[in-house]
């Protein structure tokens, strides 16, 4: 019997109508440790967005515009059938449960693995009453050899890589809580408890955090961790900032017993067992975390850091570059999977490397019109045939952390296909370039981006950029760029200096190839006078822009002059640490053109 | 004594310590009759937009980016404080009031020439009780030779003018209001009934509508307005389409009757006098009125129609052009009143011509700093001298109404001022060029106008464009461009196909110069597919872009061939209306650059 259907027959049991499985942890955590993987196990589908309805004889699968693709793929011969979200007439799963359930029926989910606003939502959505259940997780029941909790030492970041203390950090973030007369925060989300205390881990993949709750007040500091991951020295730095450890699960019985606060806590965050158990006497204040803005606009020493790091990180991106460029044949036995550990390797020879700062996508013609295509043994394509290769990767270093998209023309491409990487380029440049007034959102700034390509009449279904985190979540809020506020992404924020967000927009043709260029920006201040301040951006990432795939009759001289300048940049700042071979290439390709 | 005074002296007896005067009528129009200008009377700024507040000793001005020049001009000399609204550091309205205000204190307003949202935001951002006094009209006491309340004949717009019948148009209405769970509308903005009944008057200057109040039920509807306004030909239109006629002023009475009924209005355009004697055994909808959207679209007929009053209107513009720019000598005697009124004989010459669309706005030199200055016989300059000359205008013809702005250089001007009109221009064929997805708002699209000023540092106080009605206000929205939403303004709803925007970027640098270039731009389909539906503009405008101001080294080849298409436009849709002169004339004006 078909995993699905042992668990429908458990569903039927319980007399459970529908059962809800999102993609998170505990934490509200984009990228998840495979302990939670509940959706992928049921599923298939390994895309790092979506919900799984599943009801007694049937099974729906929500995800957005990046996966339309994969997901379709993956789910074929499935009894699942896709919810491309946000597609006209695709109903929202508030909107399905309404069609298909009846009053009164049970409708389950675990609730840790969920957030608040997502359980009030539905229950103010759906038009007749229904019974909650929350305290549940049915997946174990069928999920045989589940993976344990990750477990992983944490560890302290020097104050030469963070740039500031725990000490001030607390202090701020106390002053931000009186200023919003709240009393205590309850703070899950794993990277602002990292940032917070300058520790890392390595609980989730390629997510330098560690599973965690902490409950701050106005005078105490108490994190709930599992204690084996503490070794002497952590011991010590959190004993001499004062901050009380509690064991990971204590959270629930503690929190239960603490009375008479203000707490702020952020619903999109919390997950709704925490939320289920407060009790009443406290006062909610359902707030973003303050630790998000503080995160978010790096300080100095972040910043430097952060330059170094994308040195490192184009070095071996440009060795990497030059190794699929100068092997590249119709007879060769490169692969997707072959290149992107080539790739991998380059990145971890360098000092300070942590870890990869999410799973390197890279795809070859047809598969890289998946946005986030992730090659597989059974997908593997070999390089050997004429066409794009796209791929997008990163790296954390104790540094910084780097995100980066380059499309490379394997032999001969077509005029078409120079076209719309040319378009894809234009808009790189047109967002790189931009000045705003300051309180610009990315929503002002998205079409900069995406308006080349609208001129084809073609969009990609996604933002043009997120916000990168320091050793961190390489996607953070809450800044990006997206002509529409998306509630649940929470990056419409308004863009300030020391913000980092990447520029990348796309063409992706189904069927046939996909073309994205990324490039990290830095805002920073451009000069203020009697009309206000003006910002800007400074590109972080440096790695050659492939000039083969330009068809420089379609750049003007602004753009001509852009890329000039960024490919001088280039070969200045990597040629010392390559090969005499290598900076032989890369002057090459990093001529100017006209 | 001065009338301030004796209006203070009035405020003190009846002890009234906040008396606020906003620029309105009972209709919350944009442009208003003379009887309405109390602020005007009492400040002497004569700025389109203003709200003047008077303490028993004290005044202050609240005023927009527009007017901070003008106004500062005018109220020098005089007891008023100028607040430049929305620059950091000045308050509010309400936050000044809290600041300067007691529990208790009496603040005063005439009801009936202020919003009910304007009044419910006030009297929750005051943090202590006030007394609020609306029924008075403290102006009339001080006010000698008040004007009278607007007095024109009503006339029915034809079939083959409006496109649409009042039998389609009510229908349409009430499908709305069912929709939305209504069952009546108290509509009493001038441009919706007018829009409605498809009836013109000449209450307002510049804006032929008519006083009047509308309530419509799902079953009848009743206007109340001046009889005498009526003629029988109107009056037998009005029977034979069951609209119930009643005095203006009976509203009042009527209104205070009216029970237990659903009635959707507007707290931003009903006046709050009548808002205060509804009934409470009303259900209120507080939704912006569906005509709003109903009128914005225009209709097949309309936009055929508008299209034909641009070509007269560029035909009136054209003659002017030629007219200054080949008279022009530092002996000449022409001033900005003079051509204005130059311009004002060329428009009305064309048949079907109603009125101007607005005041027109005429500066030479620093004049033109000033976004909405307007000459009067003392500020009036001879056009003697090396400048820009800024002209603003626009007509309502039968087939529609139009705004254009040009600034044409006299004699020799200087490199920066080449730069800055060459930028302005970028900005509007920046613009002009967009291609969008449907769902888009003027913020997501204000920056193509915007950026490539800003990139100068530079920025205008203003939003880049406002929607335009048909033969109603030449501001329209719910359609603008701005990159800010500005609640106030309502011009922030997505742009679809069929709506009128005006494209008018500037530079303006005080004591020097201003530079503005607007053009009026239809919304129209691109095309649709996988990717979505896609949009983009129409220029339907058509007259010189002075071509000796443009520093052509500036424009990009995509740029010039939008500048060189369009000028060949330009000639062969006026050419056939001019003289052999001006003709001419406008072959040089048009002429191909490279």
């Amino acid at each position: 019997m078909e995993k699905l259907e042992v668990f429908q027959k458990q569903m039927k049991r319980l007399n459970i109508k529908a059962y809800i499985i999102t993609t998170s942890d505990y934490h509200m955590s984009e990228y998840i440790s495979d302990f939670f993987k509940s959706r992928q196990y049921l599923s298939g589908f390994t895309g790092s967005a979506g919900l799984l309805l599943v009801l007694q004889d049937s099974a729906y699968l929500w995800t957005d515009g990046r996966y339309y693709i994969q997901a379709q793929k993956q789910l074929e011969g499935k009894a699942i059938t896709l919810m491309k979200q946000g597609m006209p007439g695709v109903p929202s799963v508030a909107e399905f449960l309404n069609d298909n359930l009846k009053e009164e029926d049970v409708v389950a989910f675990d609730g840790k693995t969920v957030n608040v606003s997502f359980v009030l939502d539905l229950k103010d959505k759906i038009k007749f009453p229904i019974n909650i259940l929350s305290n549940i997780d049915l997946i174990q029941t069928v999920w045989d050899n589940r993976p344990n909790l990750p477990y992983s030492l944490i560890y302290k970041l020097d104050m030469f890589f963070c740039g500031k203390t725990y000490e001030d950090k607390i202090k701020a973030l106390r002053k931000e809580l009186k200023k919003q007369e709240a009393d205590s925060l309850l703070l899950t989300s794993l990277e602002d408890q990292a940032w917070l205390y300058n520790l890392r881990a390595d609980d989730v993949l390629h997510t330098p955090v560690f599973l965690a709750y902490s409950l701050i007040t106005l005078e105490s500091t108490i994190l709930f961790v599992d204690t084996n991951k503490i070794d002497l020295e952590v011991g010590k730095y959190l004993t001499d900032n004062e901050i009380i450890v509690k064991p990971y699960n204590d959270i629930y019985s503690y929190l239960q017993g603490f009375k008479q606060h203000d707490i702020m806590l952020d619903f999109n965050k919390v997950n709704y067992q925490l939320y289920s158990i407060i009790s009443p006497n406290n006062k909610l204040i359902n707030k973003t975390n303050p630790t998000v803005m503080m995160k978010a606009i790096k300080n100095d020493v972040e910043i430097k850091n952060t330059k170094l790091a994308h040195i490192k990180d184009g070095v071996a991106f440009t060795k990497f570059m030059y190794y699929v460029k100068t092997n590249h044949s119709l007879q060769t036995k490169m692969s997707e999977l072959s290149v992107s550990n080539y790739l991998q390797l380059q990145r971890e020879k360098n000092e300070g490397f942590i870890d990869l700062s999410f799973s390197t996508i890279c795809g070859f013609k047809d598969h890289a019109a998946m946005m986030h295509y992730s090659a597989t043994e059974s997908s593997n394509y070999l390089l050997n045939d004429n066409g794009f290769l796209l791929i997008d990767s990163g790296g954390h270093y104790l540094e910084g952390t780097t995100d980066i998209t380059r499309t490379i023309a394997l032999g001969e491409i077509s005029s078409e296909m120079k076209l719309h990487f040319t378009t894809v380029l234009k808009s790189v440049i047109a967002l790189s370039q931009a000045v705003f007034l300051k309180g610009c959102r990315g929503l002002n700034l998205d079409i900069l981006a995406r308006g080349p390509i609208w001129k084809l009449l073609i969009d990609y279904k996604c933002g043009t950029g997120h916000g990168v985190g320091h050793i961190l979540s390489v996607h953070e809020p809450p800044n990006g760029f997206r002509w529409q506020v998306v509630e649940e992404r929470s990056d419409s924020a308004v863009i300030v200096p020391g913000m980092i967000t990447t520029n990348e927009p796309g063409i992706y043709l189904e069927n046939k190839y996909g073309i994205r260029i990324e490039n990290e920006l830095l805002c920073v201040e451009k000069g203020s006078n009697q009309f206000g301040d003006f910002l800007g951006f400074e590109t972080l990432t440096f790695a050659p822009i492939d000039i083969d795939a330009i068809d420089t009759n379609l750049l003007s001289n602004d753009e001509k002059n852009w890329l000039n300048e960024y490919h001088q940049q280039v070969y200045d700042k990597l040629s010392p640490y390559l090969s005499s071979d290598e900076a032989k290439w890369l002057k090459h390709y990093t001529r100017k053109i006209n």
